[in-house]
C-alpha cells in the first residue's frame, strides 16, 4: 500500500515539467521524500525476452564468446538503441554508452553489470543489473531529467570467467590471463576479438583513478540473507576478500580389515577432523566470515583401503583483510595439531587470494537514502560473491545494491528474483544515481 | 641361536632310515619336541622365480585370467610334476594334487593358497602358501613320510577377485557371480574356461560337508601385527565377518561465499562428523573390531560451493557377528542423529554382507603346537582381510597360519615377507598336517 501512494506522488511529479521536475528534486525539501521511478513493466518485459537467449534444457548457457553470449550482446545493443543510447565496444568488448552530463569537465558516474551467465546459470545474474542500468538512462532520457554529470551505462564482458572486462577496465589484465580458455573453450584472446575488441589495443580500454567519478551496480543477492529477514533492499558493505587453499594431507593407505584402529595413519579421519575444526574456528567468533570444505578427493577412494591421501580445499572469505590472515594462520596450525594427533602431514597451498574491496562509505548512503525515500526495507551486508564491483573499486569509488534472489539460489536454472523487487532495485539505483550527481564534487 | 640348535635335531633326525623317522615321529615321546622341517631354500627359490611373471614396472600384476596369470598356473603346475605329483584342473579351475594316504577310506587334508594378484600387488599374497603347500608335499614325498589321510594341495583361482574357486567348490557360486567381469576384462564365466575349466561342469567341482577332512592355509598377515609384537608365527582365530554400507548424506548446494555458516546443510561437514562418529564408536569398547571410511564422493566437489551431496562408504569387521549388529545399528543411529544436527539426510545402504568364518579350534591347536615344537614364537590373531579359507569353512573345518609382513604392507609391490619367515611357515603347516593326520579320526 505505501509503495501504491508513492506511485501515485511520481505520477503527479511525472505531470510536472521536466525542469520543475529536476528542479523540485534539487529542492531540499523534496530531496529525500519525492523518489523517481523507472518502468518496471519494461525492465522485467527486457528481462523475460532475454530468457529466450541461451536457454537450454540444463539452463541458462550465455557464457562468455560463445554465440549465445554474442547473441545476447547484440539484444542488448538494441535496447541501448531503444533508449536513445549510442553504444560503442572498446578494445578489451565492453560495451560502453554515454548521455552527457551538464558539465562536460566532470567524470563520469558509471553503472552498469555483465549479461553472460555460467555453465547452466540464471537468467538473472548479471542482466538484473545491466538492464537494469540500461532501464535508469531510458528513465532519465524519457523524463528528461539532465544530471551534471556524465552517465556511463557499460556492460562488462565474461564477469563469469573471472571478471575479465572490468579487469581489463582497470589495467590488471595479464598476457598470461589473455591465454586462458574461458568455458566458451575459446581463449580470452580468440574471445575479445570475437565479441568485437581489439586486443592490440587494450591500453585504450584502461581507465585510470579519476576516470570514473563513481560506480554503481545493481545486482541480485545470490544468497538468502534478504529473503530470510524479509528486507527488500541490499546495500553492499563491501565485496569480501578470499582466500582459497588446497591442503594435501598424507597419511598411510593400508588394509581396512587388517590394521587395527590404532596402528592406522588414516589421512580421510585427518581430514574429517580438519573439515570440522575449520567449521569450528570461523563460527567460533562473531562477525560474518565464512570457511568451507568444498572439494574433497580421496585416495584410493576404495572401500577396503584405509584412505592414504586427501586432497582438500579451503574457501576462506571476509570483508576484513587481517581476519582473513588471522584465520589463515589459525587453520594453518589446526592442521599442523591434527597432524600429529593422527599420525598425518598436512600441506597448504594458496591457490587464489583475493582482496576485500570495501564499498564507499558516501555512496552506500546515497544508496539508503534512495531506499528509504522509496520506502523500503533495507539493510547493509557483504557481499560473498565476487562482482566486476571489487575491480572498479581499485581505481574509483563503488557499492553495489542487492536485491533478494528467492530461496537463495544462483549459478543455478532455479535463479529467480520476482519482478516487483527487480523494479525495486532499478528504482534505488535510479535515484541513487541522482543523489550522487547532487553529493560528488 | 634356539632355532639353530633345532636344525641341528633335524638334520640329525634326517640321517635316521626313512621309516624310523616316521615311526619315531609317531612315538608320544618325541611327537611333540621333533618336528619336521621344508626345504626353505627350494620354497625361496621358487618365489623368487615367480616374481618375474606378471611383474610390471606398478607391481605384479597376475590378475586373475589374465595372460600372467596362465603363466603363473603353468609355473606352478612344473612345481607339482617336480615334487611327483600329478595336477588336474577341476571344472572351476581350481588345480589340485593329490598324495594318496594309507587308509583310503578316510577323507583327505586339504592345503593351499592362490596365485592370482590383485593390480599392482606383491609377490607374496598367495604364491606362500601355494609354493608353501607344494613344499610339504613334496617334503613328505622325499623324506617318504606316509600320511594316514590323503593329502590333496589346492591352487584356488581366482582369490582376489572374490575367492570365486573356493566359492564354487563349497556351491556358493550363483549364474550372475559368472558374468561378472574380472579385473583382466574377462567375465569369471571367460575366465573359467581360459583356465581349463568348465562351466558347464561346475557342479563336479562342488564338495560337500565330510568331502575334507580339515583345510590348512598358509598366508601373509597382510597387516603389521606379528611384526609389532614380534611374534614369528599367528593361530589364525578366524577370518572376520565384513559388512560394507553405502551412506548417501544429502544436504544444501549453495554459494560459499553468499551463504552465511548458520545457513548451511554441508552435507561435507556432515560426512566429517560421521566419519569421527564411526571411528569414535568403534574404538570407544575393547576389542579387535574395525571400522573404515575409505570411499567419499563429494557432489559437486567444487571449492566454492558448499557440498549439496556426499556419498560414502563404511567397511565394518569383527569375529562377531553380534558385534557387527550392534555397530551397524549404532551407526545407523549416529547417522540420524548428525543428521538432525546438520540438517542433512542419511541413507544406508547395505553392499557386502559376509558372515565371520571361526577356525576350528583342534587345528588351532595342532598349529600353535607346531609352532612351539619349531621353538617359534606364535599368537592368536583375527584374518581382517578375506581368504578362501573362509569358503572352506562352509563345509570343513579350517584354520590359517600366518606369517609376517614387514611393515604390514601388503596389495602393494612393497609387500615383503622374509625368506626366514616364509620357511618358518611352512614347517609349521607341515608339522600342523602331520599332527591333524595323528589327531582328526
Amino acid at each position: 500500500m505505501q509503495r501504491r501512494e508513492f506511485l501515485h506522488h511520481a505520477a503527479a511529479l511525472a505531470a510536472l515539467p521536466v525542469v520543475g521536475r529536476a528542479g523540485a528534486f534539487a529542492s531540499p525539501a523534496l530531496r529525500t521524500t519525492v523518489p523517481l521511478h523507472v518502468d518496471g513493466a519494461r525492465l522485467n518485459g527486457w528481462l523475460a525476452k532475454f530468457d529466450a537467449i541461451g536457454r537450454t534444457a540444463t539452463g541458462i548457457n550465455r557464457v562468455a564468446y560463445s554465440d549465445a553470449d554474442l547473441a545476447g550482446r547484440a539484444f542488448t545493443l538494441d535496447l541501448f538503441r531503444e533508449a536513445g543510447l549510442t553504444p560503442r565496444i572498446d578494445a578489451a568488448g565492453n560495451i560502453y554508452a554515454r548521455i552527457e552530463g551538464t558539465d562536460p569537465k566532470k567524470a563520469p558516474i558509471l553503472i552498469g553489470s555483465h549479461i553472460d551467465s555460467v555453465t547452466d546459470g540464471g537468467n538473472y545474474d548479471g542482466p538484473v543489473g545491466s538492464f537494469g542500468a540500461i532501464e535508469v538512462a531510458r528513465t532519465l532520457q524519457a523524463q528528461r531529467v539532465k544530471l551534471v554529470h556524465p552517465l556511463d551505462v557499460v556492460i562488462w564482458q565474461n564477469e563469469e570467467g573471472g571478471t575479465i572486462g572490468s579487469k581489463v577496465a582497470v589495467g590488471l589484465m595479464t598476457p598470461a590471463d589473455l591465454d586462458k580458455v574461458a568455458r566458451s573453450g575459446l581463449t580470452v584472446r580468440q574471445g575479445i576479438t570475437k565479441i568485437g575488441g581489439d586486443v592490440a589495443k587494450l591500453d585504450t580500454a584502461v581507465r585510470k583513478r579519476g576516470d570514473i567519478a563513481c560506480y554503481f551496480e545493481l545486482h541480485i543477492e545470490q544468497g538468502g540473507n534478504l529473503e530470510r529477514v524479509g528486507r527488500q533492499i541490499g546495500v553492499v558493505e563491501g565485496i569480501v576478500g578470499l582466500r582459497w587453499f588446497e591442503v594435501t594431507i598424507t597419511g598411510f593407505a593400508n588394509h581396512a580389515g587388517a590394521t587395527p584402529m590404532d596402528q592406522r595413519q588414516d589421512a580421510m579421519l585427518a581430514a574429517a577432523k580438519f573439515t570440522i575444526a575449520v567449521n569450528e574456528a570461523i563460527t567460533s567468533e562473531a562477525g560474518r566470515q565464512v570457511a568451507t570444505v568444498g572439494r574433497v578427493n580421496v585416495s584410493p577412494n576404495t572401500t577396503n583401503v584405509i584412505p592414504g591421501q586427501v586432497v582438500l580445499t579451503v574457501d576462506l572469505r571476509d570483508l576484513d583483510q587481517a581476519k582473513i590472515d588471522r584465520f589463515t594462520a589459525r587453520f594453518q596450525q589446526l592442521g599442523r595439531d591434527i597432524g600429529a594427533a593422527t599420525k598425518t602431514t598436512f600441506a597448504f597451498t594458496t591457490m587464489v587470494n583475493s582482496t576485500p574491496a570495501l564499498s564507499d562509505l558516501r555512496l552506500m548512503g546515497w544508496i539508503e537514502e534512495s531506499a528509504t525515500a522509496l520506502q523500503l526495507t533495507h539493510q547493509r551486508m557483504p557481499s560473498g560473491a565476487g562482482h566486476d564491483a571489487q575491480e572498479v573499486a581499485h581505481i574509483a569509488p563503488m557499492a553495489m545494491i542487492f536485491i533478494p534472489s528467492v530461496g537463495g539460489i544462483s549459478h543455478s536454472p532455479k535463479e529467480f528474483s520476482r519482478a516487483e523487487d527487480i523494479t525495486r532495485g532499478a528504482d534505488v539505483l535510479l535515484n541513487a544515481v541522482l543523489a550522487a550527481d547532487r553529493g560528488l564534487a
